[in-house]
């Protein structure tokens, strides 16, 4: 679907659970998947992204772009005559998306991996602190989705904030069964709850989303591996 | 400037020293200031910010605008025919400048805040990790702007990433008197430090900076505080 034809201009490194893979696919545009082994990273991401050196980079025409929120933003405005657009038009709107968006990457996030690196007591406390941000994105939904009776973060269609949260969901869903913890209540989140339904069901959503099984089977075999490290805690 | 006239829409809590109040003076816009306690906050900013309770807020006709790239991103987005523009036009460049703002907020300004925050062995570690992402603003400084021949991140003119930045040095110059230790090193960042001269004295930018003085004040005060708190380190 590239204005190019058939040459692949869109390189994703590693992150099949990434908010980007979701925008690309939601946007409809080809990339090659390039599978990079977490735990063992070749030469390129590292070349990609010399500051953080992680592996979730998009390149394009041959320049890296690094950071989920960052590419997916990237990705909306190169391609922005490409509807469903991501950003909302407005500038107050596109400021309450980034701020959501902010949250789910410096608040969320970093608990979600906290539960899953930690043990015992760790990842009991973990547990409690994604539960509280998850109800904020509860509150969220509430104030934002219930006044406008739109269905997602971005309104009557996926959006920015969508993407960034919906990216997670899998994982999120896999570690509350590798864990056996509930992190996404439905009944005290009724309103996320139902959003990631609908969410997890949309077209061009639902093709990308990684398979849960591989996802669980990644979770528990690291999680073991987390238990017998001394600094896993 | 406003085009409602006399009229004052834009209004922002505290932060007198945040990268938000170069990026209104840079682009021209009147603000009231109103000053808000970090140590004993009212409720405006409370109410205004209700998710991480901080100070920096934005008020834009009565609708509050939090987090200061988010905040400078907005002023850019909303002033859109109002040179000079912070953020970059191409979608590449802007990625790289989002790169480099949010490396500034996530991994510069906590260290920085450990400094502030730091006593004895702590801080002293907190200082070399300060120094640390220094020498990659400096790296990024070398690779950007020795091959483009330009003054600013923003090209020759000062534009988002200088601003996140910016919007630092007073704070982290009174801090290196605080603490007696140097940051920015001239011999070690020349880039950096020739840079630091030219945004300081840049129109628009110096009749903005706060009082070196009174921020040395505040900066010795507080840590005199912080030593006295057995959580303080």
């Amino acid at each position: 679907m590239e204005a190019c034809g058939e040459e692949v201009q869109v390189q994703l490194l590693g992150g099949s659970t990434s908010p980007y893979v979701i925008a690309l696919a939601h946007k409809g545009i080809h990339y090659e998947y390039i599978e990079e082994n977490i735990q063992n990273k070749s030469e390129l991401p590292l070349k990609s992204n010399p500051v953080h050196k992680k592996i979730t980079v998009l390149i394009h025409t041959g320049k890296p772009v690094c950071e989920s929120t960052i590419i997916v933003q990237y990705i909306d405005e190169t391609w922005d005559t490409r509807a469903p657009f991501l950003m909302p038009k407005d500038p107050y709107d596109r400021a309450i998306a980034r701020f959501w968006a902010a949250f789910i990457d410096d608040k969320l996030l970093p608990c979600i991996r906290a539960v899953f690196r930690g043990q015992g007591e760790h990842c009991h406390k973990s547990v409690e602190e994604t539960v509280a941000n998850f109800l904020i994105l509860e509150e969220a939904l509430r104030t934002h989705l219930c006044f406008s009776g739109k269905a997602y973060f971005g309104g009557d269609g996926i959006g920015f904030v969508d993407i960034a949260l919906g990216g997670l969901l899998t994982f999120v869903n896999a570690l509350e069964k590798g864990i056996d913890s509930v992190l996404i209540d439905a009944e005290k989140m009724p309103l996320l709850s139902a959003w990631m339904d609908r969410f997890c069901e949309a077209d061009g959503v639902k093709e990308v989303m990684p398979d849960p099984v591989k996802l669980l089977e990644f979770i528990c075999a690291t999680r073991v591996k987390f238990a017998s490290l001394p600094a896993a805690n």
